[in-house]
């Protein structure tokens, strides 16, 4: 089997289908992608949590004990690291690579669309490194996502040196920005795919090495089955399109 | 509010979307429906467990905690009983009234195809109503579910008499069948939506009281969520269309 950090180097993007459940990344899996990763505001709202407040460690480890199941590699995403002390996010790393994760994702966005300070974060990921060397640390930037400041490069910088694997920019859809960041880190970029915004295709030819779904296919499931339930009180054929709902909205902040 | 018991004899059958966890439970009541019900294939696999076998207790628990928060009644999928002591049923249903259940539905498939004894099914029934007279216990007939036999309107007497608030027909979709059945119970029947074979509204001119999708709902989530990643692979626009994935039917045994 290709290892994880492999498949961010064969030519091609990793594109990194996101799950939230077991179910999920089973079919996502059994559909035949070459890794899968989690949802954190899928699995957060799942379990009517919150997403990126640092609530939901034991529901993501008890997805992590599943997915070990899967014929291919899994990461995960452990939003800010659920907990600020460099040594107890280091511990979940430890635990989630002893469930069999190649790899987690590890943002420095902070509640109330706040960023951290890049010193902090890079000591969470220096931690995390020392404690699991092999796993692949996928160092999120969230200056786009939350729209704060633009000092994504020197982030990009500072997480690479800290031992970051891979940077990961989600919200950023502009070409020039990426090519510009693409010119500047050392390690595989990660792009959010963006409905309407990115294709593949287009994300390979610059040079993007992994395209994550995020909360998109969870959100589209939910809009599925939702638009199916109408369809049926309506005597209608089953529908898609288009997702949004407020209670999801509520939990995504 | 009107009370879960009151919907069942509103002239309009209820409609029952079926919900696998917080969220898919909090959308379907944002969009409109007067209930929600739990679906057990949903909740198992979400959690890499096979349905029908009894070994989500503590998941389809958590759920259910989780469920007060929604503005309209819920009732709860708990398989045969996830035990087979009619003491140990009994304090599930306890326990899920206490927080906040409006009903459950209990079924008389047991793994590996086969139906449980009516005289053994009834001791559970009666026991659950002694612990918890006001939840409303729909009692689940799988005669149709299995194809193994037609004891059904037999069933649906014994299982009134223990106390049962409705009968729970799935898989049973013939008309003649359907007037029959509804000719010779006391209680509100229950069929389960079935794609391309019922409608809402002759459903509800023939006279049945709740329409259930069981795991339809989850499965077209699934389906939709694969598929949009499928699409996104593929440069294609997001699509919908047709469910099925291995994993996920092997959960269903």
């Amino acid at each position: 089997m290709t290892t994880f950090r492999e498949l961010h180097r064969t030519g091609e993007p990793l594109l990194l289908p996101n799950a939230w459940d077991y179910a999920s990344a089973a079919a996502l899996a059994e559909a035949g992608f070459a890794a899968i990763g989690t949802t954190s505001l899928g699995v957060a709202a799942a379990h009517g949590l919150p997403d990126g407040h640092g609530l939901a460690r034991s529901e993501t480890v008890a997805l992590a004990r599943l997915l070990h199941r899967l014929p291919c590699p899994f990461t995960v995403d452990i939003e800010a690291g659920f907990g600020a002390d460099p040594a107890e996010v280091a511990d979940l790393a430890t635990e989630l690579a002893s469930l069999g994760a190649a790899g987690v994702n590890l943002e420095d966005g902070r509640p109330h669309g706040t960023l951290a300070d890049p010193a902090r974060q890079v000591e969470l990921i220096e931690a995390v490194k020392r404690a699991t060397p092999d796993l692949f640390v996928n160092a999120r930037i969230d200056t786009y996502w939350l729209g704060v400041d633009d000092s994504t490069a020197e982030r990009a910088d500072r997480y690479t040196a800290a031992g970051a694997d891979g940077i990961f920019v989600p919200g950023l859809a502009d070409e020039d920005r990426i090519r510009e960041l693409l010119g500047t880190i050392a390690v595989p970029l990660n792009i959010l795919y963006l409905p309407h915004r990115h294709t593949v295709r287009r994300l390979a030819e610059l040079g993007v090495r992994r395209i994550s779904t995020g909360s998109l296919l969870y959100r589209t499931g939910l809009h599925a089955a939702v638009g199916a339930a109408l369809a049926i009180r309506d005597g209608e054929p089953i529908p898609l399109n288009p997702p949004g709902y407020a209670e999801i909205q509520r939990l995504s902040q």
